[in-house]
């Protein structure tokens, strides 16, 4: 298989049908931008479990995604997409760095669901960026902000329902789109413990990758805790 | 005269009238929030004077301050207000903590004008802080924020004009709102060369504060050849 593409938790490679690609998650955890590195076995196979289960959810209920089909268990097949360079972070409650940038304790509650941008850019350290700089920069135009907006709301409204059923609050989470082949925007990359703040809902417990960056010890207790509740 | 408080370059008593306020502008120049600091003779003078010059010609053209009147060189009257806690940041051309933020080289046209937050806080260092982030901390209403971002906008329209005419182009500023008794939201504030990026038209030579933070040298020799242009 040809690689087009490896990033910090995944490799890309080309798939055999013209506008696919084969995304197989690997095992290494990276946070600080890179600066915190670690292999944590099972990683991948837990992130693509939980990943999977969530878009096909999404899918079932008729969000768009670049999801075609699961492979095996660290691999899936998916439409080609050239990736929207802006990342959509979403917040229910306040944690991590919104926390720490505007002074609020972790665990407030939010007067509405916060949507926040940030510029897809390893050197410059994905600055947050909002709509008028992104449009001013030709990143994207304020139409596609719109839908990446409203898509992002409603995919927090479906896994918020998800997660509560699994005894999880969903505190935050990051979102990548991208427009495939026809030029839709559609939800890609993946949705797991890496890339959302899950709080466990009777001890706030934290049982996401939270427990690397502040090396809390059990991570992958944690992950495949909540791939259980997610399949129970 | 009793003081209400003293900021980095203006100190503000109460006004002898009810809900009136005097500010006196200072020679203090500050940069990288207070750490670098340095007295110019005659920057108050020299801003107050270019402060009131564009005040007065906003105000004749229908935006709503806080300005009463000029009491002398350095002091005006102005409304007591209730300062809204986010500071508006207006860009027509790419600098400053923009281009370092978002790897754009300064002098760089934009696509559209851009409008930004920065939540009011020294502590924090002013993080730059989006629409549903203000209204999730209670900090402003969104209704609040359109009619900031619109009048902003018209402020822009109008000084990029008055600054055409003096041969000078307006690269990006900053402004500062406030509610008045009976809670109107008035402008408030300065708007002098240390709030603004101001570039020679021709040569692009700046003439604003940042030949203090990047230590160019002739700092009041720029801001008085504003004043002269301005009252020419």
């Amino acid at each position: 298989m040809k690689m087009l593409y490896e990033g910090k938790s995944k490799i890309v490679y080309e798939g055999e049908e013209p506008n696919t690609c084969i995304i197989k998650y690997k095992d290494t955890a990276t946070a600080g931008n890179g600066v915190k590195k670690e292999d944590l076995p099972e990683k991948g196979k837990l992130n693509a479990a939980i990943s999977n289960i969530i878009f096909e959810y999404l899918m079932k209920n008729g969000v768009k995604t670049h999801l075609i089909k699961v492979l095996d268990e660290t691999s899936v097949l998916v439409k080609k997409a050239d990736i929207v360079m802006v990342e959509v972070i979403v917040r229910n409650v306040a944690a991590g760095s919104f926390s720490k940038k505007y002074g609020v304790p972790e665990g407030t509650a939010l007067k509405n669901t916060v949507v926040e941008f940030s510029l897809k850019s390893d050197e410059l350290g994905d600055p947050m960026i909002n709509d008028s700089q992104i449009t001013a920069l030709g990143v994207a135009t304020q139409e596609e902000l719109d839908l990446l907006k409203s898509m992002s709301l409603r995919v927090d409204e479906l896994m918020t329902e998800l997660f509560a059923k699994a005894g999880i609050r969903l505190i935050d989470f990051k979102l990548e789109f991208g427009r495939v082949d026809g030029g839709e925007i559609v939800l890609c990359d993946e949705i797991s413990p890496d890339s959302c703040r899950l709080w466990d809902a009777k001890t706030n417990e934290k049982m996401d990758k939270d427990r690397f960056r502040r090396d809390m010890g059990g991570v992958m207790e944690g992950y495949k805790d909540v791939l259980a509740r997610l399949t129970k």
